[in-house]
């Protein structure tokens, strides 16, 4: 679909940017902030109380319901839940055994770390079957799968590929290594592989296994994807260094449930100018099983909440709508998003701003503008950066807003992502080590800030 | 002392900056440093070898061993011990309760997490004392210190300014709320306090008092000092506010043993073409004893040492002598610096650049320039800002170099100091909390490729 820019380019063109941004109110806002904590007590007590939050999953319930009671407690003009098929999928029994053969015949030597992708398949007879034994071999990367596309027949194929170190935006490292975890299982399959696992998709050198969405292509048969951790990785690999006739035992008890109810939780100030016009700030609400979603996504909806609440408390009177949506499933399909982005709320109002942050808690570098902001108006770059910088938020790049609201394509809409430090996110990503543990208050609460003073610079400026 | 700033300010004029700083070579540097963990591998080893290294104890001694040896194996033009004499002192028992009195007389209440203070006497009698009773006052500023100057005579007072969570960089709110630690003991004394306590420097509420140097006023009764951890402060003062007559008992075991040997550890890679012309990366090899001290200054010992041989491995031929230098007891009166700088190593060369990194691990946010830079040479900044803000290096602020580096003053000599982001440090920064657990590795190592590449910069435009 194309998307006309047009309105929102005249207005951003003539527009005198920055002027009407008040230093002393920003500061406010960080003061605010960084002396109440309320953005950290919202975390920490949706990670509490809901847990963890699979799409259609009992936490689930209980996330959409902690939401929308919290913020229903807080006085704003409208607080609505918007009602969203989602697929719901449950992880099962999951082990992955390295046998290896010596003397005295086949030998268990190591239990793996493993867990199943989101959307596997079970290995035959699901919980209650014997799994799948077979032969593993190493894909060192895209190259490698070619070179070894004759050897995959009846095999486990173990794609281990790592994160490349040398990015310094880990999320870069992320998307270039993450094929194999959201398309290895089809590669695999169409060359005969009888399942697949990959090293998990991290940095760091540990025993926590990542999973993560996965994606079967039609007409391919779907075989079962796991991930085991990157130490596992580290050392199988080794091991099939010497031993090429290596075996893995897996049992894998995922299975697809069906579709339940989800919501996603909306709630909004009115504009005073233009109520018609919607400056959108959103995370999900939705995370995956292993851990609390402390990190993925509950900063980012702490984010959205405490960005609001931060303007509101500080008596500020939006010109725009203000509105908080906290998607549902955005880790296994976007149904939340996709919903919302189709139908809205009501006929007759357009997004003119909407700003995501879905990477974690990290302290604030800056944010990514779209195209229209980012090589067309250096001025109101300049302006951000003036009013931001001194918060230690001064990376102002092209693109990448975030899944859920990219879904919104509005006449005109710029869509914005909130990049906090990356350094630490892949660490607890989509593994049991997302919780609030995790997370530093002032850091989630400098980007809570950062994301409040963004929204103000840009009600008064659009 | 005055410092002569014209020689190199002239130098810094006529020179066309920026010029010769080759961004690809800094990509190297950020590769070498982020594909092998060198710097972090240094790290963990120090604190697992040396462990805490007050300085003068067994464990300084180890960390002098530990630093000459390492570097005494990557074939440097020099390495070389300096001895320094350093005060020594040691920890006693340390235990505080409060006591309360009731209907059924006086009655523990609550141990509270305490600590002596560096350089704290004793209570009477040190460890096999009975150490003192008396009533507890709260001081929560330096209006209410003068407040309650009556008050005090016979009591312990007990200083209670949280850190300002106002200040985006943490040093900043440490620097302000400070002098309770330094002086508090002194400023108590005076208005006849038999003891002082001080709420932990750090913006965190928990369980770990913070230890650190603190000094008695010459001709003023040497009292007491400890500091008692956050959480406790938080409810002692909400005790104080029920109870007014609450009582402390305090046996600190704490003494002064005497001078000791201790050493700076020093090596350098000769410069081709301006050999008597130094430009000195340093940090300092002691820390506090509570624990390992990776973050103060391990942090900086890896920094220093990673830096220079990132710039070695890459094959770099530096113009100017490239000196290491790892002082010896920063946190207790700055002996080393103070003996590396009256005496230096040897006659006829001279300081031309100084960098200290003693602000932890945190990924990098930029650096501290002097004056003649930072007010005089915007050119200079913005070929620094050019070449390291893709690497999130972006703050260029006046001022703050370091402390051992700041005692060097030979003319002209340009004293910087490397940014880490704060938000962390005063989490762990003199507690048992400061250990490698606290290190993430790709942040220490973007700190080390930061300062190599700002070494290179000045090597290429000095």
């Amino acid at each position: 679909m194309k998307r006309i820019y047009i309105a929102i380019a005249i207005i951003i063109s003539t527009t005198t940017v920055g002027q009407e941004a008040d230093p002393s109110f920003v500061q406010k806002i960080f003061q605010k902030s960084l002396g109440e904590q309320q953005g950290y007590y919202w975390l920490k007590n949706l990670c509490e109380e809901a847990g963890p939050r699979l799409a259609g999953s009992k936490g689930d319930d209980q996330g959409v319901m902690w939401a929308y009671e919290t913020l229903d407690t807080l006085g704003y003009d409208l607080v609505q839940k918007q009602l969203v098929d989602v697929r719901h999928w449950e992880r099962g029994v999951e082990t992955a055994t390295y046998i290896k053969r010596d003397k005295q015949g086949y030998r268990m030597m190591k239990k793996l770390n493993i867990t199943a992708l989101g959307g596997s398949v079970s290995t035959p007879g699901g919980n209650e079957g014997k799994g799948i034994k077979a032969e593993v071999i190493e894909i060192k990367n895209r190259e490698d799968l070619y070179a070894k596309r004759m050897e995959l027949k009846g095999k486990i194929a173990f794609f281990n590929e790592p994160m490349d170190p040398w990015l310094i935006n880990t999320g870069s490292a992320y998307g270039k290594a993450g094929w194999q975890r959201w398309g290895g299982a089809s590669e695999a399959a169409k060359l005969g592989a009888v399942a697949s696992i990959n090293r998990s998709l991290t940095h760091r050198l540990d025993d926590f296994p990542h999973t993560g969405a996965m994606t079967y292509q039609p007409g391919v048969k779907k075989i079962p994807a796991a991930a085991i951790s990157t130490n596992d990785a580290e050392w199988l690999s080794k091991e099939l260094e010497k031993n090429t006739e290596g075996i893995i035992h897996l049992t894998i008890g995922a299975k697809d449930i069906g579709r339940r109810n989800s919501n996603n939780v909306i709630a909004e100030i009115k504009g005073s100018e233009k109520p018609d016009e919607i400056i959108l700030v959103g995370g999900h609400l939705d995370s995956w099983d292993l851990g609390t979603g402390a990190q993925d996504d509950g900063a980012g909806v702490a984010h959205a909440m405490h960005a609001v609440w931060l303007l509101k408390e500080l008596g500020y009177k939006p010109k725009h709508t203000l509105r908080i949506v906290l998607f549902a499933n955005e880790e296994f399909g976007l149904d939340g998003a996709r919903k919302y982005a189709k139908e809205g709320l009501e006929k007759g109002r357009k997004h003119v701003l909407c700003i995501e942050s879905d990477g974690g808690s990290g302290a604030p570098r800056g944010f990514s503008l779209p195209r229209e902001i980012h090589d067309n108006n250096p001025s109101m770059i300049k302006a951000l950066d003036k009013l931001l910088a001194r918060y230690g938020c001064r990376e102002w790049t092209q693109g990448g807003s975030g899944a859920d609201v990219s879904q919104i394509v509005d006449d005109g809409v710029l869509l914005c992502g909130y990049r906090a430090d990356s350094q630490r996110y892949f660490d607890y990503h989509h593994t049991s080590q997302d919780d609030i543990k995790s997370v530093h208050p002032r850091e989630l609460e400098l980007g809570s800030a950062s994301i409040a003073a963004f929204i103000y610079f840009f009600d008064q400026n659009l």
